[in-house]
């Protein structure tokens, strides 16, 4: 274990009757709202009805900022920051998932900067305090709602940056597995995939005697495989949803960071994908994850890779070696990922080996020269994992 | 899974180095510091001249509340009350385990209070703010140092009251896995019991559907369980003590508690034997918590125990029942005790049935005419828990 810091403030209501806790959460911080969502299916659910009619019985001016998309963008940033400075809004309060949420987390930050509020993301500026900021769940995948990043691309140039800091955990987060009964299969899949990365680009790790994350972590996991298909059978299955958006907040709330280095190289592989091609990015995780999986149990990965078959994929422990093991945990990943309903493979994707090289340049660079800290991966071991996801 | 709020803003630093993070803290609440300990183990290990050595650097004015014993007193929490008023104290700072930690946080409330601060404990009135708080762990047992909890004895009528606040989560908590090298092996021994305690009263639970937190906190039991026997044989190894310290943190952090309704019927029943006899908490929880999971065994409580039993105390799937399982699973929890070099028995320590009613009955009627959630306990079933651990 190493040296750490751990802290996460933020407040979680979850449960069937959570939303009632946002009353209280406007008298706290004000009653001036700008709220941030999507598309219409906050409408759909009536969920914009009901934040509405709790906001009018506070009192409340509401602006809004809506038609966030995923990958969310720098000009919606913009425009919500300019509404909080034109009109003194007191709490940002983010509907939906990981892009509505960012994009709140961009603004919140952002009104509380003189300058351009992507300067925050090239780190040329630095906010000294934050707006208020709450969320309402309906998406259980970025964990976005109990984490200190946001990740925002400026259209220009699509450039995509993340940034974190302490300002960017939500004050409060209203987590209601219904929200989430009416999300297409897809959705949920692509959700529950990106669940289990975040947990497993923590996992893997070279830091020893993690023994108390690493089984908390496990736990996480499995529990996630044993509902995921709950879910997909019977999407109004309130329990299994609670269980996996639980997981997903914890997920990436840095519980499951404590006393060692995650990876992460796999989430900097599958980017390059989304970028590229119009791949969701859970959906490009459940083809990256499994090939970077592969390729470092040759480079001194077999006693982990072992380990998370054993308990996690409950490989039983007479297959010879613990590369044999690990080989069955990953196929039966992979199986997981094909009960779900995703594709594992470029080639079913209709993605052929042309831009391999491409890609791989990019994401090295991006990651300055190298990725990942399980195995440090160059540009040749970028292609090679890109091409064992063919 | 039922419906929870849960926020824990409890900074922790955790690590061989952390304890240099305390200049930064003392920086931002103010270098006038009220420092609670107890005897004279931080000062034999040398870090009561580390604390001052960074006061000192800090400029820091700096009060002293020494002597904190097990089962804190009220007397103590007056006298820190008092120098708090006088000399407008602005950080309060526990170094110790969960007597000084409560005391402490005993005395930061009562300094934001003008009445008597057993008021508080009684609920005969409430403070508005809280003296910022921040401790310094030397002994992995009551978890104090991330909880909201606070237990503290008048010595008048020996009467000991708990209190939970938010006003209670320290602001920041400073573990150090080796400030608890030097323990002595009975001490070591009774905070693993406490710590173990902590997770399965939140464990034995009547809410259905609760997998992830189940799942997580059976992690976190057989790491404890995984890595006592190291501590106890080598006490100065530095992995095994820090998966026990970010164990016990974790234990009594709240986490575990979502989604669920605890128990704690069996730390109840083990406060009345340390009242009467002179048995450590943990020594007293050996005792009490295998006699109660034979008692409750019989009142529908074979699942969980069997659960229990498979996946905390790795008993294999082939004794017949789950009744036959629960009862190998308490046998073995049993025999981990022992290995502690705890008993788990009334007659180990000379203590016959002659109080078991004065007990029962004290107990009961503490709580309210009942205890425990998993099962309602009332006179006749504590009597019959007490006899089970003759």
């Amino acid at each position: 274990m190493i040296d750490f810091a751990f802290q996460n403030p933020t407040k979680i209501y979850f449960g069937r009757d959570s939303l009632q806790n946002l009353s209280g959460e406007v008298r706290r911080y004000g009653n001036r709202v700008l709220l941030v969502y999507g598309g219409g299916s906050i409408k759909r659910i009536g969920l914009y009805d009901k934040v509405m009619e709790i906001l009018r019985a506070e009192n409340a001016h509401v602006w809004e900022i809506s038609g966030v998309l995923p990958n969310p963008r720098l000009g919606l940033v913009k425009e919500g920051v300019k509404l909080c400075k034109e009109n003194d809004v007191q709490l940002v309060l983010a509907v939906g998932g990981g892009s509505a949420i960012d994009t709140a987390k961009a603004i919140a930050n952002g009104a509380c900067y003189d300058g351009d509020p992507w300067d925050l993301f090239e780190r040329k500026g630095e906010n000294t305090s934050v707006l208020p900021l709450g969320t309402i769940v309906t998406l259980s995948a970025a964990g976005s709602e109990m984490s200190d990043s946001s990740v925002i691309t400026r259209e220009s140039d699509m450039c995509k940056r993340g940034r974190n800091t302490p300002f960017n955990y939500p004050k409060f987060s209203i987590l209601n597995p219904e929200y989430t009964f009416t999300l297409p299969p897809f959705q949920t899949a692509c959700g529950i995939v990106d669940i289990m990365a975040h947990m497993m680009e923590r996992y893997f790790t070279r830091v020893e005697n993690v023994e108390l994350i690493d089984r908390m972590t496990e736990a996480a996991l499995v529990t996630v495989i044993n509902n995921a298909p709950v879910v997909m059978e019977k999407p109004d299955d309130y329990n299994a949803r609670a269980e996996i958006m639980w997981a997903g907040a914890l997920a990436h709330n840095n519980l499951l960071s404590t006393g060692r280095t995650g990876d992460w190289a796999s989430h900097k592989l599958e980017h390059e994908l989304s970028a590229l091609y119009d791949i969701a990015h859970g959906a490009g995780l459940a083809i990256v994850f499994p090939a970077w999986m592969k390729y470092v149990l040759d480079k001194d990965g077999e006693k982990k890779l072992a380990q998370f078959a054993r308990r996690v994929m409950h490989v039983e422990d007479d297959f010879g070696s613990d590369r044999e093991t690990a080989l069955e945990g990953i196929a039966r990943l992979e199986g997981f990922y094909h009960s779900l309903g995703l594709t594992t493979t470029l080639h079913e994707n209709s993605i052929g080996q042309e831009d391999i090289t491409r890609m791989a340049e990019r994401a090295i660079k991006l990651g300055g020269g190298s990725l990942g800290s399980f195995v440090k991966l160059g540009v040749s071991d970028a292609e090679a994992i890109y091409r064992l996801a063919l």
